[in-house]
């Protein structure tokens, strides 16, 4: 999995309680065309508004991304704040590059200080790891109660060029829209200039990392970032950075499914599709509603068509609703009409839908054209357990 | 448990699965002044439609109150509609008075027709049961998946009046503020004109069940009402009505504290107190958010002080914050100063306060003197349990 320009590693450095990499770079070969989203949280934790900071005065140009994992360095005061510019400097001697051209990441527990000197060892020694070939020891190396590492690659033609994208993503909770969610790097050898690319992922984003709702927590640290070498030049226009934006949109949907699929304790991953809403606001504030509703999170655990909890999380949106145009269903079944059981409903088969890992949940309100999806999932017994018991 | 001018009846009429007492009686021997607050969610049940339009055409003053558990009479239609018309009928054949000064709530599943023929029949063999002494067989009548009944009685002498109140109320999830929360009756001897009964209703509502949350669902049934007799005049005035309005609060506080202690899964119940908020709007939007987060309602269930996660809930309730001014304490214990954590801080001694079964969180925004207070609780594996496999 090797994308012309960039070189990475993943190292373990100590961080971690339970062990394992938790240290990793991506390198480029010069600075390149870079863009990002961040958590919407209001409180940031400190690399966050490092990286955002290192964004804007380079107007996007970056040479080298480092991440751990472990620790969010969140909620750490001032001293947080000079532990990320410390992993910031340590990349930059390990990469190359100014410590204000890398972009700093940290996930994990919230609120304890940072072990920095095992963090700058881990960098010093993921510096001398470097490889064309380290990819995969990076996507490890972001990870923390995830199951397993979760990556994705697209290759297509854009006009004459022949582009790779290669991603990773981390996070199994605290998942939820408008913000980037969890931890997403993407590499590309794509010629694109930094104003384009940004373009390209805040597109690619919406559809894809802000529509999903594992647990309705927006986390202090989500970084989703993507760098462009421009190895496979020439540079996008036009059409050609259309047909980037959907190749990115595509390998992003592809990371967002993985997250989803690997949410903490998830056993069915549930389309929200809301119709029939005066507004895309409004439908996306039901669709958010029903996905977060622990009411129907455990009804979708316990494969139980108790559809009333699904009317009943639609009439807490916050939205003008009128209960009698409603209508539900439950893959294929429908449920309800007008706002009602629907004739000829047999619960038997919408029992069958909710035992599959995948089916939608259509809910029309009967009221506009508008529409909004999100990605939902059961809330379970695991869940319980791996956050009641949970410290990185 | 008496209150002059009621009598009180609870029977099984076979609606809950599981059996026992599952529909209710309150009868007030003449009209009465009568106060309720419903639901604030946009699909509300028949029968909340139904007493609504009750109290506003008869101006506050009921005749009687009529109750049934097992199948809430949610989203069913026009047959719903009917069948809450046919209980009101059946409830004021059974007490006296009209079926307009009848209220009437159901709770239980929702969606599922009510067997309207078992439920009249019960209403009949309740009426045959009315008693003074029927107040426990009532608060029985009204449960679902509580496990046990919760009712509170308050004597005060207000003015030449001695007053007595009887309370009862059920409901152990879909409790979230905002609402009248599940289903809460009062019967009191107090002589009160319907509009200063309104009154004191709304005002006692607020801190009490507006203020706490078990699973921040707001159901499709809240039904919170007094009714006032009138046989401990003389007619309430002044000064009076205010330590009546008192005398309610510290009623329904009781209730509401009883209900969150039978939460589902409950095992803590955490007050959160948002202090230095700009305005209470704020203070109760932030106090809401940590309440509802999943990812501290787990940290509570464990007894595991990961702050972080609070904070992480502070800045996701959209308001706007400044992270260096977050304080935050877990019972006297002082965790977090400044937006870091607090100087000293013992992470076992505030492990230690997350062993008992009821303190404070208290979070100080630092940026004013708003305030809100909300009683929550944690997210456990029995939760999890009750709700992926509940119908009542």
């Amino acid at each position: 999995m090797r994308v012309a320009g960039f070189r990475f590693a993943g190292v373990a450095a100590g961080i971690k309680k339970k062990g394992g990499k938790d240290v990793g770079l991506i390198a480029a070969d010069a600075p390149v065309a870079a863009a990002a989203v961040f958590t919407g949280n209001r409180v940031k934790a400190a690399p966050v508004l490092l990286s955002a900071a290192h964004l804007k005065a380079t107007r996007g140009r970056l040479r080298g991304v480092v991440v751990n994992s472990g620790n969010a360095n969140a909620c750490t005061g001032p001293a947080g704040a000079a532990d990320a510019r410390t992993m910031a400097a340590a990349a930059a001697a390990a990469i190359g590059g100014k410590p204000g051209e890398q972009l700093v990441a940290s996930t994990g527990v919230i609120g304890q200080p940072l072990p920095i000197d095992r963090v700058a060892a881990g960098i010093a020694a993921a510096g001398a790891a470097l490889s064309p070939d380290g990819f995969a020891d990076f996507a490890d190396a972001i990870l923390t109660t995830d199951r397993g590492p979760k990556v994705a690659t697209r290759t297509v033609r854009l006009g004459r060029a022949r582009v790779t994208l290669v991603g990773c993503t981390k996070g199994a909770g605290m998942i939820a829209p408008n913000m980037a969610t969890t931890l997403s790097f993407v590499c590309t050898d794509a010629a694109i200039a930094p104003a384009l690319l940004a373009r390209a992922t805040r597109a690619a984003v919406e559809p894809t990392y802000n529509s999903l709702i594992v647990d309705g927590d927006t986390s202090t640290n989500d970084t989703l970032a993507v760098l462009a070498s421009g190895a496979a030049g020439p540079a996008l226009a036009g059409r050609a950075v259309a047909g980037f934006t959907a190749a990115l949109t595509e390998l992003l949907a592809d990371l967002a499914t993985q997250l989803i699929k690997d949410g903490e304790g998830v056993h069915h991953v549930v389309t929200i599709d809301v119709r029939g809403a005066a507004s895309e606001r409004a439908a996306a504030a039901v669709a958010r509603r029903i996905a977060t509703s622990p009411l129907v999170k455990t009804a979708i655990a316990g494969g139980d068509p108790n559809w009333g909890r699904v009317l009943c999380a639609i009439g807490n949106a916050g939205v003008p609703i009128d209960p009698t145009r409603l209508g539900l269903r439950i893959g294929p079944v429908e449920v309800v009409k007008r706002g009602a059981v629907a004739p000829g409903y047999d619960e038997a088969q919408a029992a069958a839908v909710m035992q599959t890992p995948a089916y939608t949940i259509t809910a029309d309100l009967g009221g506009g054209k508008a529409r909004a999806r999100v990605l939902a999932c059961d809330l379970s017994h695991e869940y319980v357990s791996i956050n009641a018991d949970y410290r990185s």
